[in-house]
């Protein structure tokens, strides 16, 4: 197996992943969010990439069989159920709903990927299950961070680190890792003792503090809180 | 000063670099070839992207003016004078002359970054003079390794990570670094002991040892050996 992760969130050639099982990354805070909203009972998410789109998107279905979630500048957006904090999703508000989701850099990165054949969400929530996953999958893989607006993301890095590590000590097939893949892993070895305090290195992670969103940073830095292995395919998001 | 790291070689945003020193850095070998043949005596060093650029400039200047430098695949181009070891450049066969390189990567990134102020030639040979003309120059600080055909490097990527180690404890002014900067500081911080093991982690040094170059990996590896501080400007690269 090899594995590759992709450091920049720029769209990338799809011979990079067509074959290969991709998994997407977003701590802080979309795809904790939405492995968060699928442990609670959400039907499936539906990751969309404008507000404009998730309203639209929200006409579709029936009254109240919908919750709108999201983030602009990390806040609620106007007129949405739900913001992007993973806490916010519990059981008594998603529970058999269909989730439209729309934030900064999340939900974007599943549609640069979106003609993968196995595209997981991965999140220290659910790390150990994906990393299960991929070792059963045994396929190339393919590591894929949404990065911070466009920028490389520290916490993003250290989770596909982390997902590196743990394929490489528990898988039983040899494991060759790019130069991108080996320094993932070094970051984690170095940063995974303490996630929060990685979070508080990173440009995003100070960036929430300052909005007020201090306390996202310790609830997602929570590991193997479940071992759901939720996958996107054909534009949604559902438990494998 | 805010000091950034690009990880993947495309073309930047020139926001990123407009006003910053940017230092390019090619160490397999191209960076490594320019700072050893300007330490040689070559009078100046003229990157262009294509064996048929590099044939076409040599026709301008006067025979004998010149020398002709690179490789594809890693080896020495047909009609070429040299290849792209930095031991072939010695002074007795560049001293008083123009070179015109073309490498894989090295000669691209300096055409990615060429619209900016200050762009500086970096190696192991000459990192501590880097750090020292960063810290002088007192302005944001862009680095902007080469890579490895599109993919992020390791080795260029543990040089930048030593620049920002020099850079942050030599430097007396607060130093600011973003998500990437500090990613390269660890691998730096992990993998700096030891360069010539760096090089044999990654992609392209397995790939010069595969071609039969493994002796460049530890002539490359060498620390502080000029105080040289080539920039590029207008196109040529010479001696600040």
């Amino acid at each position: 197996m090899l594995i590759d992760i992709q450091f920049l969130p720029s769209p990338p050639h799809s011979y990079l992943f067509s074959d290969r099982v991709v998994v997407v990354i977003d701590i802080l805070r979309a795809t904790s969010t939405m492995v968060q909203a699928m442990s609670q009972g959400a039907l499936e998410i539906i990751p969309v990439a404008t507000v404009e789109e998730a309203f639209q998107m929200a006409k579709v279905f029936p009254r109240g069989s919908i919750i709108l979630g999201g983030e602009r500048e990390s806040k609620r957006i106007q007129g949405f159920d739900l913001g992007n904090s993973p806490k916010e999703y519990v059981a008594e508000k998603v529970k058999g709903k269909k989730l439209i989701l729309t934030t900064t850099n999340g939900t974007k990165a599943f549609h640069f990927v979106s003609s993968g054949k196995d595209i997981l969400v991965g999140s220290f929530f659910n790390i150990g299950a994906i990393a299960k996953r991929c070792i059963e999958l045994d396929r190339d893989l393919f590591i894929f961070p949404s990065g911070d607006e466009g920028n490389f993301s520290l916490e993003d890095t250290v989770c596909g680190g982390m997902l590196i590590e743990l394929i490489t000590k528990k898988g039983k097939k040899p494991i060759a890792l790019t130069d991108a893949s080996q320094c993932a892993q070094i970051l984690y070895q170095r940063l995974g003792a303490n996630i929060i305090e990685a979070f508080r290195l990173s440009h995003h992670g100070k960036e929430l503090i300052n909005r007020g969103f201090e306390e996202d940073l310790a609830y997602c830095a929570r590991i193997d809180i479940t071992d759901i292995v939720p996958e996107f395919k054909d534009g949604v998001i559902r438990i494998h």
